[in-house]
């Protein structure tokens, strides 16, 4: 059941912490995200620890924004361990469709791992379901399925959530999609929202673990109402991004299900 | 021919994405100068992906400001697949003079490589051409030659566009030496606005390929401008560095040549 | 003899260069917290060239928040090279007692380098005493000593001076303790404060390396004030972060101890 403000409100009280492998592009914006929201990041990559720090979180959050391979090596093995304690696994598949070796990496996460959610723009979404896209470098330009379809079949296919962010989202199980019509158009102008969108998928499914298709949309609603809340105080993508901790920072529980859109 | 107007208009109607292998440091900074001036950037550095990625960008940009051998081994495998497609090079060589290792890297890479525009600090250059020069960590705290000397002798000893960036800018192709006024004093105090201007000069080569002279005067004077814009309304280093990105963003190609003092 | 003001008056005139060998996460912040406040920062990880940096450096600053094998050897070479010159090093044990990694991470480098100052929360360093302690992620559940005790011990049975943040940062060289009341509940909320403090106190260690214990104390007061100051314009953690650095570079050596809060 759809209950952004209620998850919301389990997370601030229990300040799950959110194991996250992620790229050096956004590193410091998806744990600033994820502690405006209420939860603990952690960002350890070692592979002396990677399989450790999953052991003691309440998710993990996988992004292949830059990688290599020992860093695809930790994945791996925080991944295994997320997966034997049953907790749940955010993938980001940034840039699948780009290079041959994000694409390859992508699929063998997801067959290695037991991912709960898949969350990326149109374009990875589509490579990795073998449709046909075009991703420019990290960004989506093109993909031949309609956003709500590819979530379907995306989900159905990979056996996870698929989460399709764009001008409006899109959140599948297979069987229903849900719609999030919540955002501003800011987002696409600064580095790494995709990548937060992440993040904050990983800490409302540690609040909300057996319910992954509503926590996956409530996340994208509650992250869109924020961004909605900076653009309005916002002079462009600077101002726009230190406002968006502050909005993150700043949802109200109590108010934030009238804000959502999700159909 | 000058028009940094033309060449942002360009340039956001293109969209061209350009490549960059750049420090840990600055990664988010660059990436975002980079969209809000309306380029798409995308950060690979992985071996196993920077030639493919090299093979699909309109401009690659290099910068040494904290390197290891796998990183340099990238830069070069998309510094030859950039030289092979004759798509433009930007070299950033922090730190050069400050110890051995920068200085060798940023050597070879200038060996190995062709590089169109090579941007820097005084000091950087003139330890580049041979000069006496002082760099203490990426910081230029003298150089035995004039600015505008330095950039005519590093663009003609090195087979480059020289961009020498201070309190004028200087660039030259060996013969001609454009300065550049644009600019203020607070972007000597937040880290990585050199590396943005080299990012920038990356965006204007990949909308002006064929003057790569002009095209780098064209993107350190925008980038002053926008600076200088930013600069009104800050309190400080911190909005200052918000304010820049609302300021690439709102850079008017229309006004632009209005304001950009090159001679 | 605490004297913040004139610290910070001898940092601005000296610019000393601060080598930091610092986590991914907060490369950036910790890089403009040292150049907000007036001093020079350089990263520098890559085994080719710590130990030559460490040699052109005033202060060293370790922080173990993202670490992996190479990083350690190069905190070794720097360090040792900072310890044979006699330059102060500060050690960031980001994470100890989180996983077995971190812990020994932190006590190998405090067996091998002449550790000048051990800044951590009261979990870190309560393990690294041997003390009962709780941490999350990178964050201080709970520590068995109070923190004043915790600090005593720490510095006597690691020879260090040791400086433990949180609501009340204590500082102490074994013998004596210094309490610093100065901060903000806005320093929580953003990532990396923590890791900035360090490399805050590092740049106070370069200007009075003869005086460790009032420099910690003196670092940490002058942070808590810039902190105080960037809370009252702020609307949460994106701007009272951007503030942040405004309020460092603002800071008045004439009025700073009438502001500081060190018993």
């Amino acid at each position: 059941m759809i209950a952004a403000g209620e998850t919301l409100r389990t997370l601030r009280e229990r300040k799950p912490l959110v194991h996250q492998i992620t790229n050096y592009v956004v590193m410091n914006e998806t744990a600033n995200a994820t502690l405006a929201l209420g939860a603990l990041p952690v960002m350890a990559h070692a592979v002396e620890e990677a399989e450790e720090m999953a052991g003691l979180a309440s998710a993990l959050v996988l992004n292949i924004g830059t990688l290599s391979e020992r860093w695809v090596d930790a994945m791996l093995l925080a991944g295994e361990r997320a997966t034997a304690r049953g907790i749940p696994i955010v993938l980001d598949p940034v840039g699948a469709g780009a290079t041959a070796y994000r694409t390859e990496t992508a699929r063998r996460l997801l067959e290695r791992l037991d991912v709960t959610v898949l969350r990326g723009n149109a374009g990875e979404l589509a490579t990795l379901v073998g449709a046909e896209a075009e991703v420019r470098g990290v960004e989506s330009i093109g993909a031949s399925l309609e956003p709500a379809e590819l979530a379907r079949a995306a989900a159905r296919q990979l056996g996870v959530v698929a989460s399709v962010t764009g001008p409006v989202d899109h959140v599948s199980d297979g069987e229903r999609v849900l719609a999030i019509a919540n955002g501003d158009a800011l987002l696409a102008t600064v580095t790494g929202t995709g990548c937060m969108s992440s993040a904050i998928t990983g800490c409302f499914l540690a609040a909300k673990p057996q319910e992954p298709l509503a926590a996956a949309a409530e996340a994208l609603a509650a992250f869109g109402v924020a961004a909605e809340d900076a653009a309005r105080s916002a002079h462009g993508p600077g101002t726009f991004h230190a406002h968006l901790y502050d909005a993150l920072y700043a949802l109200d529980p109590d108010t934030l299900d009238t804000r959502t859109r999700i159909e």
